[in-house]
């Protein structure tokens, strides 16, 4: 076995992780369902592979970054997967945001098959990938953390351990759901702040440092023209689409479901950023979520006269 | 007239907050409608005055902290109130934590009648108060927020100029609808990892440093044995009430109302302590929503094992 | 005093509110801020008034009928007004629907003025106004109410008597706010079942006969081609606008802050009706909502196969 | 292959329905873990079966009533199970309320195997079980229906065919989920009248004749004394109670994730239901959500004076 790297699934966020590596100077046979999504990463520097099993085939370690669930099961489960190709003791590292229940299956699967496993979701979106500066929370054995750590160091900045296989994407879906509820919250009262006469730049700043405190409003306020470099700035281009935020907290409520567990402002946020996909914003940035938080407001000329 | 500082309610945070002035040398002279309470602040060294009018004369500075909107018209408008027995110039400071609309209309009135006025709510709770670490959202003209600065820094910390007269208390209301949503979202986040069997410490440290991250959530975690020196470890002992916090949020509802302003997760958090208040818990440290949220999982025992 | 009535307010309830009391062969002096609403009704052998004040004078009954609050007490308090100009013993009937507290604020001005007065707000709209099939929810002393009962018969078909003044309104609102609820619970499960594949048709007339059914269900089907002769057959043209719908549930959520009443759906829903107006519905019938519930599922095609 | 009936489930739907069979003097084929269930069911004249294999062996139609999803799938699929153990041309009634997903998946195993099948689930709870009053919300072909009817109107009143199988349970959880929000709608209406002072009992009167009205506000008041029958009157003891009213909550937000379909006053009644029965009220019946929503005003002592 070589230390080749083996990665499946060249999407928005799994392109720029394979460059990454091929930018390290790693070896890496990608495979995907689209060609021309293979053609771009083998034209800087990868090698193709034909199949999943192709992949297996001579891969010491093997990232997997795909849609949902359902692609999860049907590379790593059953003849010709992942799990049955590839030569025992291989480090498999998925990264997709998907269901704990599957993660959680598929690892026991992989352990069982004499495997290593971890889940390895991203936060950070598209951008963060392109320069390698992606967090991943981390599921799994200490001791396969660490292998996978040289790795995951290439493609990001912090390596977060949350606990066993599938932990990692407990605790992503706990944090995105906080993350678009905590979002909402930054829509509501800055748009209320405005309705209310108030300046909208001299409300973020003291709530910046005050309890009303949250990451989103911070560093990525929903507001247009209050903090630099934001989506809103640039008419609410992702970031991290609508689209994406929706899907996490629709896995946040599957979660809540299946573990009994109480999350009325998760649900509630769901369905607001499902009315909000709905009326065609499925590629504007979650910050947007201002517009329907805001209505007719939304775009209130207000000088701050500062 | 001499330097004299009228101060009128003496409730929880009133007569922290007039100790505050008495300890720094200051001459106060108070009126409360509970006999016990003014003779608590005389005690301390404070002169009792019989009505607000009698506040009123010979006092350069009048603070007031009232429970309600009511209050504040009452002790501010018509024959007898301050803005009728204060001498013109006086600087008027409004403390009280009530609705915009009235604390707009005492302002306009107050200058109309050729005083100064400011509204200064409040956070840190009562502990800030106790310790001289309150902070001030304020709201008036400039001229008058400086010549009521060294009294504010006398009891708190921070001043924090939101506005014209009635901002302070926007800018409260604003924050504090941020803050209750995003103590909800911490519950949620921290009591789902608990029932998908992640370690809480661990999930609290990631989220802290991550995108779910909220004022909340790091400093007041609704969870005990996780962060030192919040409520939650010591039986949920206010801190800031439940019972507050359903204060702050019906204002809010109220604002969102008159200026017809979305708040969807505000009217949700609204509903949320309510239920919690209605089952008993008033008196509260409102981060014990996470009862309520987490149901029968909420003392589940789990070993974090590190 | 002669028998004529006074009648102010006429707008798209009013007008056609007046013209059935003059088909039925009564005097009615009217006002109206809008020159052209006052002609039209003129045209149809109402006699025009140029002031509140003028309506009063010789006017046995007056009627208003009036968008919000603040005209019902400009109209009916203060110098010149309704309640100032109209000779004692006066029967004045607000058929308005505003919040609980100017209507019992204002009747209780009107009694202590020596004149009667009844809350008498209509369910049924435009077109239940216009062929004279509106029902009345009237609060106001028996006596009163027995007064006012041939003329809203004229008007309308049902007279019910709630309780004392004041209370006609209070039941509106809260019925309206279930309404408002229902409607939406309807167009979910509808859409529910659409999203699963079920018959519309078929799931519509079992849920009509069994626990699931509501008013807006069975009489006001969100869904088109299912029930006959409702807005959702005719565009969603309304009907009853959901701009009116919100109106109502904002009512809704304004008693329940000042009378401390917990409307979790309640304000759900206003929440739920502010996104579809906002998003250009203002116009729509309130059972659009189902448009808003169903995304782009609303128009799957689905062939019931019977 | 005689004319035997097996029945598996003999819960508290399950033991009633088995009980209208031997009423009716059919030959009834039992079997549950339950020892003292099955022995309960034997003394009234069942005859009792060791295993699933078991009921299967002889039984012209099997009925089984169990509580979730998983118990179905045990009971259905595998070895040894009543699709594996049945002779061909079975006719297979599942009784029990579970997700869709389960009851398609089992029908159509059990149609590949030669059996006929349809799903059943009922509404109108213990009591109409007992009285042989149950409605059955049916999926399956036309001809397994009306194969099914002479049973289903022995436990049953109405057969309500809402399409091929599966279909019955997607209706049923359609209209329960529907029931839910507006029972709850229909408690905040009437706390709310009860805050606002209005008469309890004219309040529900004029809503139930109106566009307020909904067949739990009707047929199920959440109040006490205003009508007749109603498990309000006799301290909420269950009728429905609130856990099952959960659990049908939690099949429509599973049915709404996995249809995609937007559910969010759904997902709110599911919150609100949850803290009810975390609160210590799984065992009251599901109208008692009044208490919940009517907080400290429930029990308002408020003389109807009529």
């Amino acid at each position: 076995m070589s230390d080749r790297i083996g990665f499946i699934g060249l999407g928005n966020m799994g392109a720029p992780m394979a460059e990454q590596l091929l930018n390290a100077g790693r070896e890496v046979h990608v495979f995907d369902l689209s060609e021309a999504s293979v053609e771009k990463v083998v034209g800087l520097g990868a090698t193709a592979a034909a199949s999943v099993a192709e992949v297996a085939d001579g891969s010491e370690t093997i990232i997997t970054m795909l849609p949902a669930g359902t692609h999860v099961r049907s590379v790593y489960l059953g003849a010709g997967s992942l799990i049955d190709a590839a030569a025992p003791g291989t480090l498999l590292i998925d990264c997709s945001t998907i269901d704990v229940e599957t993660s959680r299956a598929v690892g026991a699967a992989a352990v069982e098959a004499g495997h290593e496993m971890i889940d390895a979701p991203v936060t950070g979106g598209v951008m963060a990938a392109r320069v390698g500066k992606l967090n991943f929370m981390v599921g799994g054995a200490e001791k396969s953390v660490e292998r996978a750590r040289p790795l995951l160091e290439i493609m990001g900045q912090k390596v977060l351990h949350a606990g066993p296989q599938g932990d990692g994407i407990g605790v992503k879906i706990c944090n995105n759901m906080s993350l678009g509820i905590c979002m909402i919250a930054a829509a509501e009262a800055m748009m209320m702040a405005k309705r209310l006469g108030l300046d909208p730049k001299r409300t973020h700043e003291i709530m910046s440092n005050a309890s009303g405190m949250s990451w989103p409003l911070v560093n990525y306020c929903p507001l247009p023209g209050i903090v630099d470099g934001v989506p809103a700035n640039d008419g609410y281009r992702p970031g991290f689409s609508a689209a994406m935020m929706r899907k996490d907290l629709r896995l946040a409520q599957e979660a809540a479901l299946s573990a009994e567990a109480n999350t009325p402002l998760g649900a509630h946020a769901l369905a607001i950023f499902s009315h909000f996909c709905d009326s065609g914003h499925l590629e504007t940035d979650y910050s947007g979520i201002s517009k329907l938080i805001g209505g007719d407001a939304w775009d209130y000329p207000r000088d701050s006269g500062e």
